[in-house]
């Protein structure tokens, strides 16, 4: 057996091809090496995940390595952005596969905490940015932004990165964290990465997976209805309600589909607008069975 | 008068002693000239006041001093901090006084921003400690840490400063930061400061100057009954409810004091205690007239 030990880096070197990405789960160790990284003179990246990583997540990995020299990916399924009766039991996790797509997306380094570690025993502190998180997302899900929030600040002060990219996916997330960052001072460099789709249209998403095959065909439906409405904005509409009416009925067309929201709103305020502008996002929210989706498209009005 | 003019600053030398220390507005500002420090290999010390500076901020000052290379003094009346018919509008405000004052302290720079710089339109980020709030001074001023965490944050985003100093005189103001601290992975240091009192026992307050004659002469009975409570504890009392009756009949015995709360509380969690230990704090807040006074001393209990 001890032989088998000692031999085993030989046996080993046909299976691994180059070394595996770091997984740190200690906030003094990541903080620790960030800060050597930033000694030498690096630009740090950070982008923060729920895990269940997929081709979005890729492309705003590569994104933070084409800007900064070394990207940490967090990866942490966090509790306080989750409502009683919420997914966060079921929330998938694949902690291999992610480490690998990680990796090969480029990133340097996984922060990787358990949650005693982000949420030690009595912890009492919340950052709530109140004008933007009433309507939309924050109406059905009234604790989320608040632990998005929350989150996020203690990423920024645990690897205190240049930069940290966010998806345009979660339209309101960004605009949340962009206003709190705006608002309390902080230094980094909030940058967003586009939607990726699949083939067919519908946004990736980590909570695609839990779509039956018929849900997954029906989902379609909502990035047919953006299309339809940028159109309509881009051909000259300036009404919201008269886009809004169309969209809700080509969604509710699906038998699968039952509408959170459907809503038109400036993109950075998050308050509905009454007439369409170029800063005007289409948002949507819509189960599909009992899974929730979001996606959402900036409207190219012709009086913005 | 384009010669006087020109003249003037002949005329000065005279008034001019040595070169005012510097005092910026802007945020931007402030933080270049920091950053600039900083890269030079500059320890910062940062101690946010109110203004209205009195011995007490004069002694966190020179403790700022001792412990860093370069101070900043943050000097700003913070409205959100303030609830509806609190002091705000009537707060000491003497700028002059207080810039002389805190250069004699030995600060290196003064941050002394306008409300419109901290607070643009449409402000709306705030951070709760939830658990230290709810009681003490929370329960007269429940927006008041609210509102103290959040500018607080915002001073350490905007300085970055290697140690802040605060005063144990807001003994729960102190707790609270230090949890915000601890929870959000600021890597700020928390340094205490002693509380300065006046010959006759006051702590020293800005807030003190409201105080009538008659007013003042009977405050001193806080720490009157500090003292004593503080002396029951070392001589073995350990019942909350024996010490805080004696303190609440001492105070009650000056007919300007009304109380507000006499408490006994643990002093990182700030909730009460069932039996007192070292880690006790006898905490009071009794308005004399108009004028709310707090105070506070650990007791060296003989079970702690």
């Amino acid at each position: 057996m001890i032989e088998f030990l000692a031999l085993s880096p030989v046996f080993d070197t046909g299976f691994k091809l180059y070394r595996m990405i770091e997984v740190i789960k200690e906030i003094e160790k990541i903080r620790h090496l960030v800060e050597k990284k930033r000694a030498e003179g690096a630009k740090i990246g950070l982008v923060p995940t729920m895990g269940a990583i997929h081709e979005g997540h890729v492309s705003l990995i590569k994104l933070a390595c084409e800007m900064t020299d070394y990207v940490v990916v967090s990866v942490f399924v966090n509790p306080t952005q989750f409502g009683p009766g919420e997914d966060f039991k079921k929330y998938p996790r694949n902690p291999e596969k992610d480490m690998r797509t990680i990796d090969s997306a480029g990133a340097h380094c996984i922060f990787s905490p358990e949650i005693s570690e982000m949420y030690p025993g009595e912890y009492s502190t919340y950052i709530t940015v109140e004008e933007l998180t009433k309507g939309l997302c924050g109406r059905s899900r009234p604790e989320h932004f608040r632990g998005v929030t929350t989150v996020v600040t203690k990423l920024f002060n645990i690897v205190d990165p240049h930069i940290a990219v966010f998806g345009q996916k979660d339209a309101q997330q960004l605009a949340v964290i962009r206003k709190m960052v705006d608002d309390l001072n902080m230094t980094v460099k909030i940058v967003t990465g586009s939607i990726v789709r699949a083939q067919d249209g519908l946004a990736l998403s980590s909570r695609n997976m839990y779509l039956s095959g018929e849900e997954r065909k029906q989902a379609t439906v909502l990035y047919r209805s953006l299309c339809m409405a940028s159109e309509m904005a881009a051909s000259g509409v300036t009404e919201p309600e008269e886009i809004l009416g169309k969209v809700r009925e080509v969604i509710t067309g699906q038998d699968a589909a039952k509408i959170d929201y459907i809503e038109i709103v400036d993109k950075d305020r998050m308050t509905p607008v009454t007439k369409i502008s170029d800063s005007s996002l289409l948002a949507v929210a819509v189960w599909f069975g009992k899974t929730r989706l979001i996606d959402n498209i900036i409207l190219n009005g012709k009086n913005g």
